[in-house]
C-alpha cells in the first residue's frame, strides 16, 4: 500500500485525484492539504507519495520540502522552465533516494499520440495538426499541439525529410493555419468541445490519423495514478509521463 | 432518348462526361466536339442537350449558338459574372423553350453538404469549416468551403444569431484559421487527399459533424447527368445544381 | 413570460430541465413536481406547459389531467405506442386549445441527423450506420439508429432505389451488423463514449457522412425549450420534435 | 544501384511495381516476367532482387528458384502457411547470404496502425476496429482487421487486462459485430470506399482513434521499395514488413 498525500486537494485537479487515489488499488489517501496547511502534515501521516496540483508560485517551496523530507512527487502543476528543472536536479542529487515527475500532460492518450505522431513521422512526405477545443480558451494553438508539431519536426529533421509539400500561393489570411517548426497546425473553437487533437500523416494513396479526444478531466488520473506507482522506485528527477510508459 | 453532345470532349472532364453518357439509361452520346471542332455538327448529330466542359474564353460563344439552335446546355465551365449571367437571361429570353444550367460544382454531395449547413446553422452556437485537399491545390480555403460559409453566415444573419463565440487572445498567426463572412475556416493540404471538406457545428454537450468526400472525379458524373435529364424540361437560366435536387 | 411546471423534478432528465428554464429567457419556473406530488399544484402555480420526464405507468394519469386543465404539456417520457396516442388524440379533441409534444429524442442534433439522413437516402447507391455508446449500454442497436435506418429505408422505398450492393460471400457471424429495414447497423461499446452516431452515404468516388456527438445531456436542453415555446401555440397532438424544426 | 525484377509484371500489383521500381532513386527495373516467362532471364538482366506478386501455386517454386541462384525477394503473393514458411527457412539455411520478405500487407500506414494499435492496447478498458471497405469485396471482416484484433487480444491478455465491458442483454443478431479473439470488429461495405480501418480505445473520459485510408493501390508501393532496399542487407527469412520499419 503507497500512502498518498496531496497538495492543492481542493482544486479541480487536485480533488479529482483525491477520489482517485481513494478508489485505486494498492493506494491509500493519508493528507489532503490545501493553501493554509502545513507541510508537516504529510510526514505525521506517513505520506511517501505527494501529488501537487497548486501554483507555479508555492511549488517549488513545496518540492524542497518534501525533497528535503524524503518524500516523492507527481507534480502537475505548471510553470518549470530550465532554470527550475536544474534547480530540482540540484536538490535530487544531495537526495539520491527521492523521485520528482514533473509532467506537462497527464492524459496517456495524450502522451501516446505524441509518440505514435513521432514514429509515424519519418514515413509520411506530408503531416499536419489540427487541435479542436471549447471556445473559451484563450491560446491557440494548444500547448500539446506545438509539442506535437515540435516532435514530429524533429524526427523529420533526424530523417533527412524535404519540406511538407504546399503549393498554395493564393491564400486568405489564416487559411494555411500556424506554422510550428515548419508543420501546419490549425485552432478550432467550438461549444460542446472539450480538448480534441488530431495527426494527419499523409503519402500516395494513403493517409494515417491519430485522434485523441478528451472529454473530462477524469481522463487524467490514469496517468497520476501511473505516476504515483512509477515514482517509488524512479530516483531522481523526471520529466514526462512518456518515461513511464512501457512503449517497446 | 435524350441526345447528348460534348464541348471540350477531350479535357479531363469532358472524357469522363463522355463515358458516363454512354454508360447511362435514357442518353445517347451523338457528338464529341473540342478545340477546333464545328459546332454546326451538334445539330447535324441532333444533339439536344451539350454539356460544355471548356474554357472561360470560348463558353459563352458556345451557349450563344446553343440557345441560338435550340440546344439546351449544361455547363461546368467556369468563370461566370453577374455581367454574364445577364447577358444569358437575355438571350434565353429571346427563345423561351431553352434552358441552360451553369453549376460551379456538379457534385451532389459537396450540394447537399452545403444544403444541409444552410439548414443546421441557426441551431448551434459555434461553427466553424475544415477543407482538406492534395497538397498541389494553388488556392486556399477552397471555394467551395468560402461558399459553405457564405450561405452559413446567410443563415445565421436570418436568425439573428450573436457572433460564434472566440475567447482566443493568443495565438500564434494563422492558428484559427481564415474567416470568411464571419466564419472561420481551415484548409488542410496533405498527399494523398483529394477534396474533403467538414463542416462541424457545436453547442452544449454536443456536435454535429457533415462531411464530403470526393474521391474521384467519377463523383461528379451523377450531377452532370441529373443535369442533363433536368435541363431538357426546365427552359430559362438556372444557376447552381441545388435547384434539381428534390430536397422537400 | 411562459410558465412552467415539471413533472419528475427529482430525475436526471427533469432536474436538467428545471435548471434549463430557469436561466432561459421568455420561460418562468413556477412549480417542480416528482412523485407523490399533487397536480394541482401546477393551476395554484399559473402552469401554462408542463414538461413530463416520468413514468410510462403515470404519464398518461399526468396528461388526462393537463388536458383537462388547459395545461399545455411537452412529453419525454418513453412507452407511446398507437393505442396511447389514439387515447391522447380523443382527449385533445375535447379540447380543441390544448397542445401536447410528444417526442423520443429531444437532441436538435439528432433530428437534423435523421432529417438530413432521409433527403441525402436517395441520391447514394450505399449506406449504413455506426452508433457508438458507453459499454453500460443494454440494448444495441441504439433505438436512433433504428429510427434513422426506417427513415432511410422508406426514402429508398420511395425513389425505387435497388438494394444496398454487398457482395460478402464469407463472413465472420456478425461481421456485417444487424440488418433494419434493408440496412445495416454497427453498435460500437467504448468505455470514455457516451451517445454518438454516424450515418455514411457512399457513391462512385464518394462519400458523404452526416455524424452527431451527444456527450451530456444538457444537450437536450435546447431541445425540450424549443418544443416548451411553440407547444403553447400548437394546439393538437405533436409526435416528434422535427415538427418544430424550420427547415425549409 | 540495386537490379530488379519483377514477376508477374502484368498483373495489377506487380505492373504498379514495375511503375515504382523506375521512377524510384537507387533502384533499376531490368526485368519484367509474367506467366510462360524464362526465370532465368532475371540472371542474365543480373538482377539482385525480385519482387513476387504471382499466385500461390507458382510461388514457392519461384522462391526455391531465387534462393538457389543468389537472387533476393520480397513477396507479396499470399498463401504462406506455417509448412511453406518452414520450407523457406530450410532452403535458406542452406544459402545463408539470401533474404526472403513475405509480407501480407505492403501498407507502411497499415503496418504502422497495427504496431500504435497493439502498443496502446494495454492502456485502455474498451476497443473496438471498424473496417470500411468497397461492396465488392467478398470476405468480412478483412484480414488486417482480424489480424490487429489479434494483436491488440495478445498485447492484452499480456498485460492481465479484464475482458472488455459490454452490458448488452438485448440485440439484434450482428449489431454487436463479429468477436475476433475477444475484439468486436464491425466490417462497413459502401460504394465509394476503397480499404479504411479504425481501431478505437476507450477508457474514463478519453477515446484514442487510429485510422487508416487506403485510396489506391500506389500506396503499397512504398512498402515494396522499402523491402527491396532491406532484403539485400537482410540475409534469411522475414515474415512481416514491420521488422524493416525503425520504431524505436
Amino acid at each position: 500500500m503507497i500512502k498518498v498525500g496531496v497538495l492543492g486537494a481542493k482544486g479541480k485537479m487536485g480533488s479529482q485525484t483525491c477520489l482517485a487515489v481513494e478508489d485505486a488499488d494498492g493506494l491509500e489517501l493519508v493528507a489532503r492539504l490545501d493553501q493554509g496547511d502545513d507541510l508537516a502534515e504529510l510526514t505525521k501521516a506517513g505520506a511517501q507519495v505527494v501529488v501537487d496540483f497548486t501554483r507555479p508560485e508555492v511549488v517549488m517551496g513545496n518540492l524542497e520540502w518534501c525533497i528535503g523530507h524524503g518524500v516523492d512527487a507527481v507534480v502537475g502543476t505548471t510553470g518549470f522552465d530550465d532554470e527550475r528543472l536544474a534547480t530540482l536536479r540540484d536538490q535530487l542529487g544531495a537526495q539520491p533516494a527521492s523521485g520528482v515527475l514533473i509532467a506537462a500532460n497527464f492524459s496517456i492518450g495524450a502522451v501516446l499520440m505524441m509518440r505514435f505522431a513521432a514514429q509515424a513521422a519519418k514515413y509520411y512526405e506530408s503531416v499536419e495538426i489540427i487541435e479542436l477545443h471549447h471556445p473559451d480558451k484563450v491560446d491557440a494553438p494548444s500547448g500539446t499541439a506545438r509539442r506535437t508539431a515540435e516532435l514530429i519536426a524533429a524526427a523529420r529533421r533526424e530523417a533527412g525529410a524535404a519540406p511538407v509539400p504546399d503549393a498554395t500561393t493564393t491564400a486568405l489570411d489564416g487559411a494555411r493555419g500556424a506554422e510550428v517548426d515548419g508543420i501546419r497546425v490549425h485552432g478550432v473553437r467550438l461549444r460542446g468541445l472539450v480538448a480534441h487533437q488530431e495527426v494527419l500523416f499523409g503519402d500516395a494513396g494513403e493517409t494515417l490519423t491519430i485522434r485523441h479526444d478528451s472529454m473530462h478531466r477524469e481522463s487524467f488520473m490514469a496517468g497520476v495514478l501511473l505516476g504515483v506507482r512509477r515514482i517509488v522506485d524512479t530516483p531522481g528527477l523526471t520529466v514526462g509521463l512518456e518515461h513511464f510508459l512501457d512503449l517497446d
